[in-house]
């Protein structure tokens, strides 16, 4: 965090509902700011804790250096300040990772979600430099982000334990396991981090019994389009009513096995483009989904009252 | 292949030994054309079949258009044409791909190399349409490269069989299972594709068996630096003399052992820099070797007589 502190939007980042909009972007990949801004409209209305700007569904690993930074002007515009903003800076390279964390810190992002992007397959020391070199040239609080299926890295608790001990690495956003693993892997991370780190949890159809466990964060693709089922649940999960957030984390089941079929970023592009927010172009060689998955996409919204 | 049809150089592409080197660059990524031109020097006068600029080892994933450019027109001015040269043209995007493509045929390049880089897991259609369109854009003759530990996507032989019907797509680059799998891939690869088409393998360690199988191409780390070694073996495979060519590349298992433990690329960048020929930094997040890892490989290149 910077010189002055952490300042009052601190206190709902790393907490509650991180949700995480897709980035709309011509096939050129330059962002469409405007349809962007429309994305985050919906997240400050429904009240979400954070945005995830720049995630793995935010395409971030497709956009260029000037694309990312237009991307973070524009939202940091459009929230004004009544949403902390945190913005993924993930790239190949540790100096391109520093220049985009530098940007987003310049362009005024609350907080960095870094992930290991992988070509070679890295070790664990060559993440922690990584880490490191990051951390000491932005002096942000800064996300670690797991996400083995799309960074081809694992974070063993070890290099957690090793990473929270950096004064500006204060989270984690870990993938969670099934009902029956998540509980563990909490208390894994609790067992090498301190009280007050911030253990939270990607995978929609997990999530929620993650935030049930204990879990401080639910990142959310489904919330970055669709905030308000997301925050029904986490309602229910705050409230202590266990078997009302279990049934309605249920109801979306028709949506969660689509997210695993198609994989949850194909589906909310199509989301997005049947709503009109946008033309729903992932960014190539992902393609949009065909017209049949589209159609079932689009009973599954309009079974659930979402369309 | 352009509209000149192949040249005398095109016999002996994708057959035989096709030596990557390295792209010596510093921390910002700047190529260093004048160890990569060293690096070449080594590899004409060994004579060997092909050179593979830009290949994983060749840190293309790391690397700028600009750089990319740059170490592509080093290397045609070099090579002056003694030797055909393929260039690695890997990218997240699909636009990005072409672009890289369109770069190397204008600097001169003979061929191509496309792995399917991946964030967001990809799908067969997704690579067809990806491989497709740089095929259309580029029309030199292109080498599929399938390397999974670094791309995260495995080539299916019917994805090849699909592929090979595009006219400029000629060859496979694949990794090489070990010796007793081998032969099984190779007759995979040859049942969907057309004779002619040629089907190579790296991972050094096991390449030989499969040169020794009928395999076309030997796509090799350490002939980019070592190229004599390689040589002497793949001599022994065109003579029939498969006792020779084992014992050749039995010999050679210290180095093999050293690229399983740190990888090949982690392992010829400390050679390089032991050699004199650069200073063996890869592009960070991946770190040098330690010194007592370097002091293996120094003791295991003096075994073998190569320093």
């Amino acid at each position: 965090m910077g010189p002055e502190g952490p300042g009052p939007l601190f206190m709902t980042l790393f907490r509650g509902l991180s949700a995480f909009p897709i980035t709309p972007a011509d096939a050129q990949g330059q962002v469409n700011t405007l349809a962007l801004r429309s994305l985050l409209d919906r997240l400050v209305e429904a009240d979400v804790d954070s945005i995830g700007l720049l995630g793995s569904t935010g395409s971030y690993a497709y956009l260029s250096r000037f694309e990312r930074r237009r991307a973070v002007d524009a939202a940091i515009d459009q929230v004004a300040g009544r949403l902390p903003v945190m913005v993924g800076i993930g790239a190949l390279r540790t100096d391109d990772a520093i220049a985009f964390g530098q940007d987003a810190r310049d362009a005024g992002a609350d907080a960095l979600l870094l992930a290991p992007m992988s070509y070679i397959p890295l070790t664990d020391d060559e993440v922690f430099e990584h880490f490191k070199a990051v951390a000491r040239a932005t002096d942000l609080p800064l996300c670690i982000y797991d996400n083995p299926a799309a960074t081809h890295f694992s974070f063993k608790p070890s290099l957690v334990g090793r990473l929270a001990q950096i004064p500006t690495i204060v989270a984690l956003k870990s993938p969670a396991p099934g009902a029956d693993a998540v509980i563990r892997h909490l208390e894994e991370s609790r067992a090498v981090t301190y009280p007050g780190f911030s253990s939270g949890y990607s995978v929609d159809r997990h999530a929620m019994e993650a935030m049930l466990g204990g879990g401080d964060a639910w990142y959310s693709v489904l919330g970055g389009l669709f905030p308000e089922p997301c925050m029904q649940i986490l309602r229910a999960v705050h409230a202590g009513e266990a078997a009302q957030a279990r049934l309605l984390n249920a109801r979306l089941e028709p949506l969660w096995s689509l997210f695993t079929e198609f994989s949850s970023l194909r589906v909310v592009y199509a989301a997005a483009s049947l709503l009109g927010l946008c033309k729903g172009m992932p960014p190539r060689p992902i393609l949009p989904l065909p017209d049949e998955a589209r159609q079932r996409i689009g009973e599954a919204l309009d079974l659930l009252g979402l369309v």
